[in-house]
């Protein structure tokens, strides 16, 4: 079950197609942001992160380095690069009993990216905003 | 193999017993911290930012919350709580063939909590270099 929703994880971010998110996303997904602790709850608001995301590292060299997968868990670590700051980060996938994503939490590393990050989402999220 | 890496894993971290650590680690494991880039090279300075973070942490409500494993990897998910400040992080662990971990690598989330622990590991660091 993790295996096919990962592989269809892997299609949206090549794709960027985001009917591919919806059909991914339980109704009731909850998602975790790198900076703050507070979760964010539904789908809505979990997709504008990960669009918002997408935006931000999609086109910096953006690459999947590890997968660890077992039971419902899935934790891909990833490499991007902005401005210079080399950014190392993990999704970290929970799926349900249909395969569909319940909670999505992003860790990132080291310090200077998180801080990077902090400024470039917000950056992305007020553009979504103001859509 | 990874299994019974992370068994002895846990308990070195149950036991604080740091001869378990010393026979669980490969000489040439590299270290990656949550918060600054550059890896940290060698058995040594690895086994002293694992103590630094024992230290740190163990003594503040220390839980692991999830598992990840598939291949030579796994991936421990924990929480902790510092002076009111809840701390989520990930220890990601990967092994050689003969199920010594050759590669050790910690994020944390969220920012007030990566802040908080460069904060605390330098003290830490600073008492283990003083010694």
């Amino acid at each position: 079950m993790i295996k096919d929703a990962i592989a269809k994880w892997h299609a949206y971010v090549d794709s960027n197609d985001t009917s591919g998110l919806d059909e991914l996303l339980a109704e009731d997904v909850v998602f975790h942001s790198p900076v703050v602790h507070t979760p964010q709850e539904g789908k809505a608001i979990t997709t504008m992160y990960l669009m918002g995301a997408n935006q931000v590292l999609g086109q910096h060299d953006f690459t999947y380095v590890r997968e660890v997968m077992s039971g419902d868990n899935a934790v891909l670590e990833f490499t991007a690069e902005i401005d210079g700051i080399i950014i190392n980060g993990v999704d970290m996938i929970r799926v349900n009993d249909e395969g569909k994503i319940v909670d999505f939490k992003v860790m990132i590393r080291p310090l200077k990216a998180v801080n990077l990050l902090h400024q470039k989402m917000g950056e992305a999220l007020q553009q979504f905003a103001g859509k």
